[in-house]
């Protein structure tokens, strides 16, 4: 049970123009699921990705790399669940290559025009004769408004299908250097994403795949996808490890008529806003659906020297299993957090001016200050807070003005069944 | 249960001339517990210490520091189980300073010649009136022969006592610049530690005392405890976390009459060597009595360009949930392993020269090879070798000559109910 989300209703999601989807049941692993997806993207699309730092990449990681770098025009995305096709040398590369070529024959575009993805069990091959088989399905069924089935088919250990959408004002007609289809036409941001288990920083076993219908100079594409990363997808851990198949692709279809050529174009904020929306809302919905998750939580780390001093603080405390057991237990064992903290690796921390907060629906108890227990503290604030389903852990380095915020969830049991049992 | 390790029995425990221990219920956090230890040191005894690094160094920490650094010959160590006395502020210190003077009164010496350890749970104050009130009855159970029952006062979440003790050959009369006491006496160096969970490098919520008989100059102590804790100690991790009131320390009585003064003496590599198999045994222990642990695993990594890389990659496979829940599933899903040693921050790691074997018992298999599974390898193999109770793997990096080892085990439905409970 996913904390506090559930899949918006296929009617939430708002086509995007430019963008087809497709998804059949091609026996990848498991018979009868719909374990293959196919996106086919309007000529003109630009698509921009960043991709795990895994130095195992996966063999469609590799490609996506590669087929980007040749920049002729990105047709297609082709998703498969099941077999992640890493750790599987040359064979592994063969078989991506082999499915970017069969989706090129069928859709009349170049094996360099696809991205090719796969996220499933490590270590195995790809049977890519299977997933070529299962093409033709994948593109009969190919629709502007079969976002929420793709969300399905991308999905591994995930109990729900992640998606979010978003419409913005577009623009009126007669204002330059824009092609305005009518006045006040909406601009539409969509996004899926997979992913409850191997998530860490910088990616995780994640996919995820966000459209919008405007056109984006590529300069512009390549800084929002990396910005959006950097405040989603990169700010969620749920067991710390990082997968080698972590994929964020950003698509710019172009297909509404409207393009925003530079920063100072009027649609640009909003644009920008939409798509960090959706990759945040995306992102967290991973942690939410985080394995084994009963809890949400927010660690923000404020005051630092900098940035990246307050990420290792909330990472320390994102990644201690003790601080996630503990959560799990609706324990108040709060010096587990202190602890974490201890051991972020600041040499110069002064512990006696840190400070920590625990908060939960807009209370918020200061906990420790000065090196110790909080004297206002007492432990039935500690226990009420603890027992919400969303918590905050608010922390003050006392050092400076810097601040960095990471998602994460509980540990529990069930973490360790489905991590026990995922190959069962 | 602990994996293949039994305490030893008391017979098994050789008494440390000058060294007398003594334990009592002082009710601390339950009633009707040992939880208190005093140990008693002869006149002349030499001790050096290593402590946590973590920022939120518990209060014993600090002053067990500051006596050390008086160095007024240190004559008593007092050892509470409960309360760690840590993230406690002012009032903390004053707890373990009031402790320490209780400790003087009682066997004569001064304040500064005690050292405090403290374990439980963080955040919560020490109540030293108790503590205090509990000394005279450890320090009337004072005798040479209770190790055991000091390795079983210091448990905490700990399902056995820790113990190891070794007896090397002593001197013959006659050895210059050497007290005799007797042709062929032995020597001695006995061991007790605790520890079960949070638990990493650079030491946990461990604590460690050995003790020998033999007495070593100041520079020999100090080199040979930091040589020991990061042969031992400092190369076990259950859980990543690391614990605010780690302590390791080693003690050189001298009551044999034997004295090292230098690395030439003739009973120095005997003793050395004793000293490091104490530390590693009661290391090991703990990794074998890990919070849930089923299995325990030795993770050694080799051909590398620096001791320091081969760490790094060690403690990622050791840190990973996912690997650390497979081995628990005795499920081969060596893929985690790969995708581990991929993140473990080697830039220019070349995955196409990396090399994964699994062992047990004599056996051992090639896993992985040119980026992805070796060709030889077969499932059956690997989901055999996973069955056994004390695996390794070891992993060629193929990149220079360095190596390094580390010791872990597995991640089970019990550490999380562990965790969960611990303060209920």
């Amino acid at each position: 049970m996913p904390v506090n989300y559930a899949t918006p209703e296929p009617a939430a999601l708002f086509p995007v123009a430019g963008v087809r989807l497709g998804t059949a049941a091609a026996g990848i692993r498991k018979p009868n699921r719909q374990d293959l997806t196919l996106i086919e993207l309007a000529p003109g699309s630009q698509v921009a990705g960043v991709f795990t730092q895994n130095r195992f990449c996966a063999a469609p990681v590799t490609l996506c790399r590669e087929h980007l770098a040749q920049d002729t025009g990105i047709r297609a995305l082709v998703i498969n669940t099941g077999i992640a096709n890493a750790c599987t040398g040359e064979a592994g590369l063969l078989a991506a290559r082999q499915t970017c070529t069969a989706v090129a024959g069928l859709l009349g575009c170049t094996a360099a025009q696809v991205l090719p993805f796969s996220t499933g069990v490590i270590l195995e091959h790809l049977p890519s004769e299977r997933l070529i088989a299962g093409l033709p399905a994948a593109r009969a069924a190919l629709a502007e408004d079969h976002w929420h089935a793709a969300a399905h088919a991308i999905m591994t250990t995930d109990t729900v299908a992640k998606a979010a959408s978003r419409r913005i004002a577009g623009p009126r007609s007669g204002i330059p250097g824009m092609q305005s289809p009518s006045a006040g036409f909406p601009l539409t941001v969509t996004g899926i994403a997979k992913g409850a288990g191997m998530i860490r920083p910088n990616m995780a076993t994640m996919l995820g795949f966000i459209a919008c219908d405007v056109g984006l100079a590529p300069d512009l594409l390549q800084s929002l996808v990396r910005e959006a990363a950097d405040a989603s997808f990169n700010r969620i851990t749920v067991d710390g490890d990082t997968s080698t198949n972590d994929s964020f692709v950003l698509i710019a279809t172009g297909a509404s008529g409207c393009a925003i050529d530079s920063e100072s174009s009027p649609y640009w904020p909003a644009l920008r806003a939409a798509v960090i929306e959706v990759a945040q809302e995306l992102a967290q919905a991973i942690v939410r659906d985080g394995e084994g998750a009963t809890k949400f939580i927010t660690i923000k780390v404020g005051a630092g020297g900098t940035a990246d001093e307050c990420r290792r603080v909330a990472y320390a405390i994102a990644h201690s299993p003790l601080v996630k057991t503990a959560f799990f237990a609706s324990d108040p064992n709060l010096g587990r957090i202190l602890a974490a903290i201890g051991c972020a690796g600041i040499g110069d921390l002064d512990v006696g001016r840190l400070r920590v907060w625990l908060g939960s629906a807009g209370e918020e108890v200061l906990v420790a200050e000065r090196g110790g227990r909080a004297a206002s503290y007492v432990e039935d604030d500690g226990a009420r807070i603890m027992q919400a389903a969303e918590i905050t852990v608010r922390v003050d380095l006392g050092r400076g003005a810097a601040e960095a915020v990471v998602w994460t969830c509980d540990l529990s049991y069930d973490y360790v069944k489905i991590n026990a049992d995922y190959r069962s």
